[in-house]
């Protein structure tokens, strides 16, 4: 089980993580506080759902990337709220233990494949490293 | 236990959340799909480690708004890498069940009273509102 320190303030905490993957081990849990790697991407071609679909399929498959605890494939949803950058084409939402397994990440076979694969889709990428704080 | 809805490709997914705050069911789980509501808040003193806490000190009230299923609160993790945007004072990372809970969340008194006792202490912030695509 998760240490009380994953907890915020009142907020529920994460209890633990069930494996997929055949790579992982059966029933991992998340270290007290994760890493959080938040990626959103600009498409070539955003009208273009085969341009999608494709990102998309190279997300699933760096999904397996040995590093990541938990990911999360997502879409926009729009909003008219001016606040809301709701023009990104995907966004791309990973769990990592720490700052070590995020570099471990970006080098990983797995993931230099997906950029080999994939970042001609692509003309713009954003991302948000994140520590949690202390609960 | 969360539906195979929730798994990623070969990714592993939340198997559960454990609920911590006294206004929350025991055990929710998560919902096959989660929204993601992610906002980066730059202050308007980011050198201020006073400001910060502030914040900090707020979200983790407003981490007890009943629409939350969980809520991470995170500072950036520097890096050289161009893509990074590490330029962010704090980052408020919320999974909702679906786009209608981040509706009443907006509205919910919790996040009202958030908004008017923190709202003075930023200078820009940024939403990315996120649907799981489906696994």
């Amino acid at each position: 089980m998760v240490s009380r320190r994953t907890m915020i303030g009142g907020a529920a905490g994460l209890a633990g993580v069930a494996a997929a993957g055949a790579a992982r081990a059966e029933t991992p849990t998340l270290p007290g506080r994760v890493f959080v790697h938040h990626v959103y991407f600009w498409l070539k071609a955003p009208e273009d759902p085969q341009a999608r679909e494709a990102l998309i399929g190279g997300l699933r498959k760096l999904a397996a990337a040995p590093d990541i605890l938990w990911s999360h494939i997502g879409l926009p949803a729009e909003s008219e709220r001016g606040v809301v950058d709701d023009s990104y084409s995907v966004s791309w939402l990973v769990f990592l233990a720490d700052k070590a397994a995020e570099e471990r990440y970006q080098v990983d076979p797995i993931h230099l494949k997906f950029v080999e694969e994939c970042s001609a889709l692509w003309e713009r990428v954003v991302v948000y490293d994140t520590q949690q704080v202390e609960g």
